[in-house]
């Protein structure tokens, strides 16, 4: 909740909060027949006593604003304001209903935890810290950028400079060779994976997916009816030879895979897995979707090039995103592959939300191509692997023997295995109330026992304070 | 296509098409087993005498690159690179299948026709011409504007700062009483249509819509598998009572309305319909939409108040959109309704796409703020009352007696009727012909014989002669 009480004023904070509530409901945001929070649950929303909130909702029933049911909770009348009973809409029904599904509660949960927690450790959001984002030099791409006249609808694959842009970087930094007209400019990878789910697929489809994997966080799978089988990821990333096993029992109709820095185990898919995988999605006609969003965040010399490189035959949708790179709210990644599917793609995006803005899309374009990118990355590459490394430490040093992993060589995640038997549920609970966020692994699809730390999201000088509160929690469950 | 032959170097342009046809396909843009275009379209997309496309694919054929198909077509070759046959993945399934559905042929006829044009007339795009467009305001907006240290994702909702400008700016002036909390930022009023389609509704769900509408342009509809029943439009927009009529027999569970200057016919809902329409609404339980990207647009002194201002249960959804008032591109829209309505929508755009840039947010945000803001709306409304007045007087000269219409007292578009029998789709090939771009009737759910003229994006200029070009592609159906 965003409006909070006025602590330094004259009015007592029930008489403030009954107001709020009234306005609420006198605007249809809270409409008749609407359920209200809890009286435990508006309290600590708005962070006020209890008491205050039972004197609260005392006040509107006796208004007649609100009608209590015993064991059910706490309603906006229904015959208030001239209305007869049941005249109005009830949106609990159409809030339920719709195709497209919820976000999973526990993921929800702790993001909007994240959003709200105060002085809290944030290991679970999987993005860069604040200061990470190059703030200042973005600064100066946006003061120096010239709006173009024509600020109509942009072509629906994107910004056409942008577009070429993105081809010279694939190909400078991934080997990859393609021409601004088979780029789609997305709002980040997310909605890449959003469009191929919606425009390629169809309801009954089987996937395949890395077990465990950040798919699995994702319902848009599940709205779009598939049905997901994973393949395990070991050392090495998955195993190509599991995909005919699979493929044989479930007639598989796509693979998704993360092969650089997997989200979350951290691994790299091994050169001739990838060789080897090419060869299989061809061999069995199953396209591939390559989503690359840390292969730029290495911290090893080796290079990794993605299997969109070596594909001649168009059998690889690949997935870029700056979001990792550069920020996550500049909402600009994409996807290349094959003429028809861009099209397909692109033609769908405009019906959902007309394109991107022109404006995110200039900016990107003119910091691509400035000398302050590479210099970036190589800070930002720099900076990561020092957090990285406290934070090896910090386990090491605090839950030694308790905890197991291996080492990240890139990325922002590191997963681990806790040596005890341990609920996911009540591990994210304990946490919460020591002030630590993490990503238990069962929402990747792992078993329980598991977590994702993201260390890119916490400054080096509270990771130890960070992995301490863990062990802390960790005690307690 | 984007890439252009160059007529001025030593290549012959035949072998700069083949080099070109060739690249596509090393990099699997053009996969093995895709279809080419026929001679004659890649001769008219690339500008080239078709004789020249004849040597082109002649050539790639000899080089055993390409497949010549009696009566179906040139395929690139399935065993070229090495691969065995039928090894590559089968895209023409893929782009095919998916749950959500393509754009009508005919408006994406008319779209690549306006991209495409050079020296056309397009009265077809619904938007503003570019020197509409604030670009000075916007400029000074983008060069003043200090970017946020943390360029994190953003709110679910979008940009806190927009949204309370948003409550402020509705306040103004529509008279809706809201707050930030019950605003959901969108890209467009288009996002806004998805994400209720898409979350609210459930496949097999009755809708109504006005008819004619712009609603009938939009696969949405049919991608979410609503089925859509038409109100029928009269000079003071739909009859209420005809809901009712409509419930009785479909159980309708949502309505959607533009009720000032209704696209396409311009119509005004009148104030009494609106009232009567929300209490009907109430008893019913069904709620509305109300979509108004275009009520700032007045040529009128009498303000319009929408229906959302008098709504006090949370019946009504409102959207609205910078698109038709600012510029297209800047991909600005809202959405204000109940609280839970609000969280459930910008949970599911957090899967699709993961939220808005910040940069037009606050772009947005400080152009409505700014004193440019009221001075531009009202150079903006004058620009169009005069290319509505030319616009007419154009049609009165030159189609005298031919073609009937109403004066639209705002908005951006001229709904007229033609006097005589006539194709629609044939009329829209012989206007292509005389580079005169216009939408057919059918296309928002009218029979044959309407057009909508969208004036403001034809410089003053240009309307007589634009109507000139009609008279003649009419004369010749």
């Amino acid at each position: 909740m965003e409006w909070k009480v006025n602590r330094s004023g004259d009015k007592p904070l029930y008489q403030q909060i009954a107001e709020f509530i009234e306005q609420k409901i006198a605007y249809g945001e809270f409409p008749p027949g609407s359920l209200l929070p809890s009286e435990r649950k508006l309290a600590e929303l708005l962070n006020v006593n209890r008491m205050t909130i039972v004197h609260v909702y005392e006040e509107l029933q006796a208004s007649g604003l609100i009608e209590r049911k015993q064991g059910s909770g706490t309603y906006v009348s229904t015959h208030k304001w001239g209305i007869r009973p049941s005249v109005y809409t009830n949106w609990k029904k159409y809030v339920e209903g719709g195709s497209f599904l919820p976000t999973y509660p526990l993921i929800r949960r702790i993001r909007e935890e994240a959003k709200r927690m105060e002085n809290g450790f944030d290991l679970a959001s999987g993005e860069l810290s604040t200061d990470l984002f190059p703030v200042q030099a973005l600064q100066s791409a946006f003061t120096q950028q010239t709006i173009p006249c024509d600020l109509g609808y942009e072509h629906p694959q994107g910004h056409l400079a942008l577009r070429e842009t993105v081809a010279n970087h694939v190909m400078t930094y991934h080997k990859i060779n393609t021409t601004s007209s088979s780029v789609l400019i997305t709002s980040g990878a997310q909605q890449a994976l959003y469009l191929i789910t919606q425009c390629l697929l169809s309801p009954g489809d089987a996937v395949a997916i890395e077990s465990p994997s950040y798919y699995y966080s994702l319902p848009l799978f599940q709205s779009a009816g598939l049905r997901i089988f994973g393949l395990q990821v070991d050392a090495d990333g998955i195993n190509p030879d599991d995909i005919l096993a699979l493929h044989r029992k479930h007639r598989i109709r796509m693979i998704f895979v993360n092969p650089t820095y997997q989200n979350p185990t951290g691994t790299v898919l091994a050169d001739i897995r990838r060789q080897k995988m090419l060869e299989i999605s061809a061999e069995l006609g199953i396209p591939i979707v390559e989503d690359e969003p840390f292969s730029l965040l290495s911290f090893e010399d080796q290079k990794h090039d993605p299997i969109k490189s070596f594909d001649q035959s168009g059998n690889v949708l690949y997935i870029g995103s700056l979001s990792k790179v550069i920020a996550s709210g500049l909402r600009i990644g994409w996807l290349i592959g094959p003429q028809s599917v861009i099209n397909r793609l692109a033609d769908a995006r405009q019906q959902m939300d007309f394109g991107l803005s022109v404006f995110p899309q200039l900016l990107a374009n003119q910091f691509l191509q400035s000398a302050d990118y590479p210099d970036h990355l190589q800070y930002l590459r720099k900076q990561l692997m020092d957090r990285r490394n406290l934070i090896m430490s910090a386990l090491r040093e605090i839950l030694h023997g308790k905890i197991e992993f291996t080492t990240p060589k890139g990325g922002l995640h590191l997963w681990c295995k806790i040596n005890q038997e341990v609920d996911d549920q009540k591990l994210v609970e304990e946490g919460i109330k020591n002030k630590i966020l993490f990503m238990p692994g069962s929402v990747f699809g792992a078993p329980n026992g598991y977590v994702r730390f993201t260390y890119a999201r916490l400054r080096q000088k509270s990771i130890m304070e960070a992995i301490s509160r863990f062990a802390e929690a960790l005690s307690r469950v």
